[in-house]
């Protein structure tokens, strides 16, 4: 494979997880390889100088139903979840530390915990929970994810993800060109088409 | 035809005239009615709290290049106006005074000098031009919009469209369903399949 997507993404954007589900689907034909790129939405927001959908009012409930009509139409398990939106910074985090064979398998479980389970992520012991799970040792886990070191780590990504002009999730990167939304997958896939 | 589509649009968003281009080659099958609604963007965006992205430095970039995107996969003549933003609010008035069998050449005109032939329609002369083009008598158009009903009618017309919990343009209404921005003019359209 010499066909590469940039994916940036972060678990408390629901766009993200759907955006997520459809590139699942999509690897399993072994044709284009997703990078995932894990940012901190709420930083990148920050820096970009937007307020998230999910905090405006009148934005809210769209965003609801919109992300329920785009999980039918491509049958994709999804519940809003009810405790939204949590601080993702943990998890975010996590992606940093953990092994790197172990990332895939991380990612697909938080994802669907959050936007298929219903989970209360902001409860520690339901993240715990999932990491004895996924053979992730909790006690290793949250000692890494308050080191001074990861926390730069995942702003400076951040960062860098800003000076490339990204300003949202999900986010695709194809050719230095950015695809945002998960509307833009197709956008993004037909950049190998040329 | 008994099916209809509420297309809630302003001249000054270039995806609402995008969405616009599409919809026009779907009225060529006379398969389903779209009623052009037209209200002030800039205002419903007040009312809703919205920053419009093009007034964020970080997205203007993005929503330049995903226009054009977006107009190349759909063969549509699309040219970003240098002038832009302007203020469309007399354009927007003037929909609500002019004679029912002229709105669509309006429309059409109007649409295709702003987002195709990169026209200052900040300037009243360009304007005044189109106008003499399609047989409106410009001096009695400037003498309408300027009434207070005219303004107040506008007004009243967004007003209920935010009402309605629409927040953005282009927006779709189908079976009292809220479709925002271009990309869900195919779920709209997915309406009349079930």
């Amino acid at each position: 494979m010499n066909k590469f997507i940039d994916f940036y993404f972060d678990f408390i954007s629901p766009y993200s997880y759907l955006a997520h589900k459809r590139i699942r689907e999509i690897q399993k034909e072994k044709k284009i390889e997703f990078v995932y790129k894990p940012i901190l939405l709420g930083g990148l927001h920050n820096l970009a100088g937007i307020t998230a959908p999910a905090l405006i009012k009148s934005k809210k409930k769209f965003l609801v139903d919109d992300c329920e009509m785009v999980a039918r139409k491509f049958k994709i398990n999804f519940k809003f979840n009810e405790k939204f939106p949590i601080n993702s910074l943990s998890l975010m985090r996590g992606i940093l530390v953990i092994d790197d064979n172990a990332k895939d398998l991380f990612i697909d479980k938080f994802f669907d915990a959050y936007w298929s389970l219903n989970s209360d992520l902001d409860n520690k012991e339901n993240i715990i929970k999932i990491l004895k799970e996924i053979n992730i040792d909790p006690k290793i886990f949250y000692e890494n994810i308050s080191k001074q070191e990861t926390k730069d780590n995942l702003k400076n990504i951040t960062q860098k993800a800003f000076d490339k002009k990204i300003f949202g999730a999900p986010t695709f990167i194809v050719n230095d060109k950015i695809f945002w939304g998960q509307d833009r997958l197709d956008y993004a896939l037909d950049e190998f088409k040329n």
